[in-house]
């Protein structure tokens, strides 16, 4: 007698984890040099000089209990500080510490506000294609994810499809740029027409409908691409974050929920957060990494590998006819399955040891993601699959 | 429109941070020497030298990716064994890394054990005291927590209280040993005579009873006292660690869920174990300190500060008439309220800038908890004061 929705979800692991599983199995038996592995989203770039740094100095010379001792929940506050001093630096806002609540990563930062925003019967809308944990995030924490169709083939935002969606329930909008698995940045035009319909759905339905916009890719991008502030662009935006990619630190969990100045009951909604990750156990962020991220606020990722990789693929898939919008961030290509059948079409790649993402769980079913976060030598190797697949849907 | 049970949760701090917070306001206005905080558990020694050895080894001679990287969701493999292979040298156990699921410390361990066993219905026994926010994690988890009346005066487990809380919806029962706020460890005679009475429950009831046996003051003892290891005295335990207390690391929010290799439906308690900790955003563990508990799991924290202000602190206040438990392990005294009204007490404390915790919200509301992890200089400048009060009340 145990909770069977649980253990479902225990057992049950992210299509995206079982074909990385596949793949070490399948490298035990036709050698690793023989498997090509573009399943997962994980930083193959070492942290930047800076994150050992402040790590080092932490342990050296500060005082053991300031270290490694509690924080408040919310974290340590001049380290908040020193967050929102670089952001306000960036984007011209004048966020303080005030505005920021350090979470154990994105993952529980999402969680934390669904549960904050979450009454009965309430709705959350994300824009399709998107990281396929929000289903798990929202639905199993009292609310209901509501997926609005992609906007074919540039991947902005379906306002037709949003303003559809949006209803009386509808308590917040999950965006989430650059964007796994596009790439794509979402325009700051687009982003301003989003803003203007939710403002206007607002009044209609009298209550706030609030932005949630996931950014672990806030960092990543390429031909230094813009990526507009979303705070800057609506009032009601509460922004999930996280170091993981921007550092390359994705195993160390930390990362904020931001609650804008401008926000409808921003003192309510920040404190309802505080509340929520009370409920799932938050204690504080880990205090040694909230120092690293208050140190390394203003440190960027050195992009030019992941830019290499980015381009080589683009442009050797491109060239064999495979369609796909070119990122302008992240590390992941999404491109169009040959057959049309995502599905149908990883499995046969998967023959070749080639391993590649399904769109389905993303909401596109007709595409797949590569990741472009993996060992140059490998693409090499994998290039010819790709070509050699291609042939034989033609 | 925002979730308002999670809003009053964000707002209503627990009373011991209250209070802690009114310190620091005070000393601000009086001056730190006339403040006499015993109102947080905040370990008050330094990390072991292993700790920060640890980590500085680990970020200066092995490859990045593997220090910072994701690991699977219940932790690196190689470094559950080692805290396994610690267990089962103590323990004679034969615990593998299978049945070790690393968490961000005790709460969200404890978290993600109420919600894998909670089905509609479902009620988890503490036995009073308790750490106050188990109702929190039990209540908003979808359990009832439901407590037992104390033990008085030895604050062993209460096993008449005990029969009569259990009915058929009874999951969990929930204990603490070496115990906050008592610093009693629980008998092995006592845990043996309960874990009689499980067993038969469960045969009555014709369903799994888990021990929830949350222990992070397991290292924590005095005088060479040890601990019994509840799965070596009953089947159906699951245990909710944290290494805050032990490395003196309470920040960095490290610890685990262990599910007893001999626990009914093993396997499919650990599936879910790992599907709440999905569902509350749990993605890993902090990777640098899981290498650091891995490497530190024969570590033990050096007692003699605590023991001595654990001796100054009870020998002084028997002296002057206080009745409290001698502790065998934490860093708490629980000290019986002249008076009878803790709530009243420490109001009266409060006065001279002596902060104590009323038992109330541990279920005891005629006792007071002063923590011992303090600095020797205020001991002395409060003693005064718990003479004088107890003057006062004579």
């Amino acid at each position: 007698m145990i909770n069977e929705t649980m253990a479902g979800l225990g057992r049950k692991r992210s299509s995206i984890r079982e074909l990385f599983e596949y793949g070490k199995q399948q490298a035990a038996l036709v050698g690793t040099e023989n498997v090509y592995d573009f399943s997962l989203g994980n930083p193959s770039i070492p942290a930047p000089p800076e994150v050992d740094e402040a790590i080092i100095s932490a342990v050296r010379d500060l005082d053991s209990i300031s270290v490694h001792g509690y924080t408040s929940a919310a974290g340590n506050p001049a380290l908040r500080e020193m967050v929102t001093a670089d952001l306000n630096k960036r984007y011209g806002t004048n966020l303080t510490s005030f505005n920021i609540f350090f979470t154990c990563g994105a993952a529980p930062s999402l969680v934390s506000v669904v549960k904050a925003l979450a009454v009965e019967g309430s709705e959350f809308i994300a824009q399709a294609p998107f990281f396929p944990e929000y289903t798990t995030f929202v639905n199993y924490n009292g609310g209901k994810l509501v997926v609005v169709p992609p906007d074919y083939p540039d991947f902005q935002i379906n306002l037709a499809g949003m303003e559809a969606a949006i209803n009386e329930h509808t308590q917040g909008v999950i965006i989430n740029s650059p964007n796994n698995p596009t790439g794509v940045i979402y325009s700051e035009e687009t982003l301003k027409k989003l803003a203007a319909l939710l403002t206007e759905k607002e009044k209609e339905y009298g209550h706030p409908i609030y932005i949630i916009s996931d950014e672990p890719y806030r960092e990543l991008v390429y031909d230094n691409a813009f990526v507009p502030f979303m705070p800057s662009i609506y009032h009601d935006t509460i922004v999930c974050y996280s170091f993981s990619k921007a550092l390359s630190v994705p195993g160390e969990r930390i990362g904020y929920a931001l609650v804008a100045d401008t926000c409808t009951d921003e003192l309510a909604v920040m404190d309802a957060i505080v509340g929520a990750a009370r409920v799932i156990g938050h204690v504080c962020a880990p205090s040694l990494q909230q120092r690293v991220v208050g140190l390394c606020a203003g440190v960027r990722p050195d992009m030019e590998a992941y830019d290499k990789n980015r381009l080589r693929l683009y442009n050797a898939l491109s060239e064999y006819g495979y369609t796909c919008v070119k990122p302008q961030g992240a590390f992941y290509l999404f491109v169009k399955a040959p057959g049309d059948d995502a599905n149908a079409f990883s499995e046969e790649a998967k023959k070749r040891n080639l391993l590649i993402v399904s769109g389905e769980s993303f909401g596109c079913p007709d595409y797949f993601r590569i990741s472009t976060c993996v060992a140059p030598d490998m693409i090499e190797r994998a290039l010819p699959h790709f070509e050699a697949l291609m042939e034989e849907y033609r």
